[in-house]
C-alpha cells in the first residue's frame, strides 16, 4: 500500500546522477517520513533502451541498482521493464507528481531535457533539473508553462548542485536588494588556478594534473573556457533577477590564455588570480560576465583554493554574505535535487501539506 | 485604506533595532510589494513609556521616526501616541499578524520578551524575536504555544542577524543530515583575537583596541566569555536538532585566558586560534560547547578574521557548506527580521498566500 504522505518520482536518465538519487532517497526514506512527513517512490526510471514502471510509486529501486550495476539494461529488469517505452511516452502515460530530469542533455539547445520539462509541467509535474540546457536557452517559455500549471521547477542541482546558490539569494537573502553577485562556480578551472599559484606551472601542466585526477574531464572545454560559470550564472540571473538571458547574452573569457608570467606578478602584488563570474542586477537586463580577475587576498573568494567552489553576494541590508564548499559529485546533484523535492513538497504544494 | 495584502505589525522594542526594522520596512514597502505581493503596515510601537497605536495599519512611520530622533518619547506622537499603554495591554488590545520583539531582555530569565512572546502567540499572532532570551530558556514551551495556535517563530535575527545560519541549516541543507556544526558566531572576540595573531599584543590590549573602535562594548563580559556564542548555538541546537537545551547544558569558555604566547605557539605551528562554537548533533541531547580552539590554516573558519561571523556545518551528502558574512548592526538584524516576515507570509500563511 502506498503512504498517503508519498510523493512519485519518474526520473529521466539513469547514468551517475539519477542513480545516486534514486540510491539516496531510498535510503533516506525512513529519515525523511520521520523528520520531514514526507517520503518519495519511484513510479518510472527512464533509461535509454525503455522504462521501468511501476504506476504505485513501489519501484524496488536496490534491486534495479543491483541489476543495472552487474551489466544488465535496466529495461530488462522482470516485472517492471518495458524496453523501448521512451521519454516522452513515459511522462505521458506514467502518474507521477516530480519529473526528475537527468538525462544526457546537450548545452547547444538543451535538448532532449527542455521537450521533457514542458512535457512534464504539461502532465502537471513539479520538475527538478540536474540540467542546465533548458534553462539557459529557454528559461522563460518554461517558467510560463510552470505558471500555467501552477507547477514548481527547481533548479538547484543544475546550479552549482550542493553548493547553495539559488536558495541562499532567494531564501537566505529575501527582503534585501542584492546589489552584485561574484562567484567561483567551476572546481576544475579554481583548481587548476590554484595550483598555477603554488607551483609556477604553466596552464597546461595544472591542466594534465586536473586530469589525472580526475578533476578535470579528456575534453574540459566546458569549464577551461570558462562556459560552465557562465551556464550556472546564466540560471542565477534568469531565476533570481528574472534576467531572460540565454548563452548569447554574455561575455566569457576561460583561463587558457592565463600565463605563468601573469600569475606571479599578481602573486607578486599580493593577489589572486581567479577565474570570476560576475552578476550586475543594477544593469537591464542583468548583466552576466566571466573570466579571470585579480583579487586581493582580502576578498572573500581570495582563500577558496583547489577544486572548492563559492558564491558571494553583497547586499543593500544584509552586507556580504559569501558560501562555500559543497560536493562535486552526483551525490551532492543528488542531494540538490532532493532539496528541492523537500521545499516543494513542504512549502510549495500547499494542498498536500495540509493534507498530511 | 489598507492594502489586502498587507500583514500588520506590532513592533515591542524601539531602540537601535525597533528603529532600523521600522525604517527598513517603511522604506522597502513599495520594493517588497512589487516583488513579493507582500507589504507590512505598523499597527503598534511599543516603548517604554507607552504605545503607538493604528489598528489599520498605517502609522506614519517616517514621522514617528523623526519625532523619537528629536528626543521626543514615541509616546507623545499626536494622534496615535498612548501614553502608559504597556507590552502586555497592547498585545491584547492591538489586532496584529506579526509580534516583532525587540525589547531590552535579560538574558537570565529572557524576560520580558519570553512572557510577551507566549502572549502575542496565545493572540494568534506569528512571532519575530531579535531576543534570544527566551528560547535560550523555554524553546520547548514557546514552540509548544506556537503549534497550539498554528503560529510561526521567526529566530533569524537573534541567530547571528545576517548572516544566514538557521535558514541555510534548515532550507539550503534540507534532506541532508548535519554531521557537525563549527561557528565563529561573535565579532568582537573575533576581532581581538585577529588583532593577538596579527600583532602578538595581549588580550587585554586588543580589547581596548576593540573597545576604542566600538567593535566591543563597555561591559564586553557576554562575548568576551563565550556566552553570546553559546547562547546562538543554543538556538541553533533547538531548533535545527530539537535539542531542548538551555545554558545549564552548555560547556562554555571564552578567551579571557588566551595568552599572546598561545598565540605565537599556534602561528609557529601555521595555526591559528579561534573561538569556536560548535554542535554535536549525533549526541542525545545534541551537544553544545564554546571554547578557544587551534585550527589548521585550511579550515575553513582559519580565514575568517577581524569582526567577520561564519559557520560551517558538515553533512552526510552535500559535504561541507561554510557561511561568512553579514552585517553586524542594527540594519543586519532589522534585515533578518524582515526576511522572516517575507518568508512566513509567503510560505507558511498559505491562506494569505493563496488569496493574494
Amino acid at each position: 500500500m502506498t503512504d498517503r504522505r508519498q510523493r512519485n518520482l519518474l526520473l529521466l536518465g539513469f547514468g551517475n546522477v539519477g542513480r545516486a538519487f534514486a540510491r539516496l532517497v531510498t535510503e533516506k526514506r525512513e529519515e525523511l517520513a520521520a523528520r520531514y512527513g514526507v517520503c518519495f517512490g519511484f513510479a518510472g526510471i527512464v533509461d535509454v533502451g525503455g522504462t521501468l514502471v511501476d504506476p504505485a510509486g513501489n519501484l524496488p529501486v536496490p534491486k534495479i541498482l543491483g541489476h543495472v550495476e552487474g551489466g544488465q539494461a535496466p529495461e530488462d529488469f522482470p516485472g517492471f521493464g518495458r524496453p523501448g517505452l521512451g521519454a516522452l511516452e513515459a511522462i505521458r502515460s506514467v502518474p507521477a507528481d516530480f519529473l526528475v530530469e537527468a538525462t544526457p542533455t546537450s548545452l547547444r539547445d538543451g535538448e532532449p531535457a527542455r521537450t521533457h520539462v514542458l512535457e512534464g509541467l504539461r502532465a502537471g509535474c513539479h520538475v527538478l533539473s540536474a540540467n542546465k540546457g533548458p534553462f539557459i536557452w529557454d528559461y522563460r517559455g518554461i517558467m510560463e508553462a510552470a505558471r500555467e500549471r501552477d507547477r514548481a521547477v527547481g533548479l538547484s542541482a543544475a546550479t552549482a548542485a550542493a553548493l547553495p546558490t539559488l536558495d541562499v539569494a532567494e531564501l537566505c537573502l529575501a527582503g534585501s536588494r542584492i546589489l552584485s553577485v561574484e562567484g567561483i562556480l567551476n572546481g576544475t578551472t579554481n583548481y587548476i588556478l590554484t595550483r598555477m599559484h603554488q607551483t609556477g606551472c604553466p596552464y597546461e601542466e595544472g591542466l594534465r594534473e586536473a586530469q589525472r585526477l580526475g578533476i578535470a574531464e579528456t575534453d574540459p572545454s566546458l569549464d577551461v573556457e570558462g562556459w560552465d560559470t557562465a551556464n550556472k550564472l546564466l540560471l542565477l540571473a534568469n531565476r533570481v533577477f528574472r534576467a531572460g538571458l540565454t548563452p548569447r547574452d554574455v561575455a566569457v573569457e576561460g583561463i587558457t590564455a592565463v600565463t605563468p608570467d601573469r600569475i606571479r606578478r599578481a602573486r607578486e602584488a599580493g593577489r589572486v588570480i581567479k577565474l570570476i563570474g560576475r552578476i550586475d542586477p543594477a544593469a537591464d537586463p542583468a548583466r552576466v560576465t566571466v573570466g579571470p580577475e585579480e583579487l586581493p587576498a582580502d576578498h572573500p573568494l581570495a582563500a577558496v583554493s583547489g577544486s572548492e567552489k563559492a558564491v558571494s553576494f553583497e547586499t543593500d541590508s544584509m552586507g556580504r554574505i559569501t558560501v562555500s564548499g559543497g560536493h562535486s559529485s552526483p551525490l551532492g546533484a543528488a542531494a540538490a535535487l532532493l532539496k528541492d523535492a523537500l521545499r516543494i513538497s513542504l512549502y510549495y504544494d500547499r494542498s498536500f501539506s495540509r493534507s498530511s
